[in-house]
């Protein structure tokens, strides 16, 4: 008789139950189970068909398990793969869905020990405005980047078996080391986040902040959107990768420093310079990734 | 037999397109005639049904003329009210549609001399990412808002008769003084734009851009959409209200040199804060902002 595939969930939020929902269209596990700290959240992902079950303990989870994913804030994957390790038998596969991977690959040698060969980091680029098990959805994944960031101690067979299940759900690998992943997300992501919540920040703490809200229009909304996140959540990534984010901080400073000085000196053709700049790149970057988005919808219906 | 109503609009793009189609669905003006410095840009909002003419000269677009609207690049408001100046008659109201108020009071107060109470200063909250007459829209102003910062010299009913042609077109009339208007959009605006220029700017300028390109995604879509914007009308901008923008600027980067000491430190609890502070203001607004779109929207159903 075939062994009947199973999958984990630890986190049944957003992420991880996207990803549940996904595979279960797709028939790839016969048996997918949650696990996590709210009772509350694994009753409503269950209901929400996105589990078959809530595990009764990480033991009883971990038997006979292909993967399991880790899709819980960056800061307590120590925590979660300590719990895991002393069911952990081999032929399991551990993969996560962090934001950042330099700490999560340092925090996953401190718990998995020997065993870390069984762990594939990985960080899908995807996400919705909302959390928890009820924004979880199929398609989430459909046509989006996926990140692995495979270790040496990784068997290829099993950075290959990851990238095909987040396949499976519609992403599209690619692979970085994990600090190349760091430095690439710290400027296109954890900056414009920390950005956004300094103005926001600014302004709410002046004296005249409820005139300036007042007056604010649909350009504030869309750079601040992002501010809008999980400060939580934000923290733990904002820590985590703090040595690559200070170093785009500083690039960024500098900028601002020699824009100000064009400002102070009055010199407008600098400044439009600057602004041309950006325009231009701004607008290749939004056709490149229309382009790319147009290629994905036309595969996925051909 | 009573006057033909007659309207003057300097500039048919987006912004004085769409006050012309929403005044004409209004009847608001018998005529509207449109000057401007490209004639293919005329005639094509005239097949738009925009403007009923191209006037021939300036001196004929003001004769009779009650209204003109100057909805051109705020650096080209004092070339256009001197040329205006020898043709403006008692009775006739200009206005205009710029960005920053200080420097346009400044302009229209040298190149009208004598005739400045005539001049009634406003800026439409409104916009789109595209221009030109194509993009003009008889809805564009409907809910948004309107501000005038009136003159000492402006006669009160002139004022009034602005606000109530704004009105006509659906929008709410606020007002404030050309100096709290600049710095209120200097705060909610003017910072934002050059920040979003600036990230763009220091982005594609690093040798591995093409790498960060690739992974930017909906966070950083949304965050850098004003950077998009016309470099030519935003160097105008930030000149015409550099006094304010390096306030809020300097304000902005104490405020980031003290989150870059949080990341130093590893100051969780201190980074947390700022961006709850922020979250809980950015929901704050929004919900505050839709709470208002629906009121309009109800409005202007009833």
């Amino acid at each position: 008789m075939k062994k009947e595939r199973k999958l984990v969930i630890a986190g049944v939020g957003l992420i991880g139950g996207s990803f549940a929902l996904a595979l279960r269209k797709q028939n790839a596990f016969e048996r997918i189970v949650g696990i996590g700290r709210s009772t509350a959240t694994l009753v409503r992902a269950r209901e929400l068909g996105i589990i078959d079950e809530a595990a009764a303990s990480v033991a009883e989870a971990l038997e006979g398990a292909d993967l399991v994913l880790i899709a819980a804030p960056v800061a307590q994957t120590e925590a979660i793969l300590a719990l895991i390790r002393p069911h952990l038998r081999p032929g399991t596969i551990v993969t996560d869905a962090g934001s950042t991977k330099t700490d999560v690959v340092a925090a996953a040698r401190r718990a998995l020990g020997e065993k870390i060969g069984q762990f594939v980091p990985g960080h899908p680029i995807a996400g919705r405005e909302m959390n928890g098990p009820e924004a979880a959805m199929p398609d989430l994944y459909r046509g989006k980047k996926v990140i692995l960031t495979p270790l040496t101690e990784n068997a290829v067979k099993d950075v290959e078996y990851v990238g095909a299940t987040w396949e499976a759900c519609g992403a599209k690998i690619h692979r970085l080391t994990p600090e190349e992943h760091d430095r690439v997300f710290a400027a296109v992501s954890h900056l414009p986040h920390l950005l956004a919540y300094a103005l926001v920040d600014d302004i709410a703490g002046k004296p005249h902040a409820e005139l300036l809200f007042q007056y604010a229009a649909s350009g504030f909304r869309d750079f601040t959107r992002i501010a809008a996140s999980s400060p939580e959540m934000w923290r733990d990534i904002t820590l985590a990768n703090s040595a690559a984010l200070l170093q785009e901080l500083d690039a960024y400073l500098a900028r601002l420093q020699s824009l100000r000085g064009h400002l102070v000196s009055g010199n407008g053709a600098a400044i439009e310079a600057v602004y041309a700049n950006a325009q231009r790149a701004r607008l290749n970057w939004s056709v490149s990734i229309e382009s790319a988005e147009k290629q994905v919808r036309q595969g996925g219906e051909s």
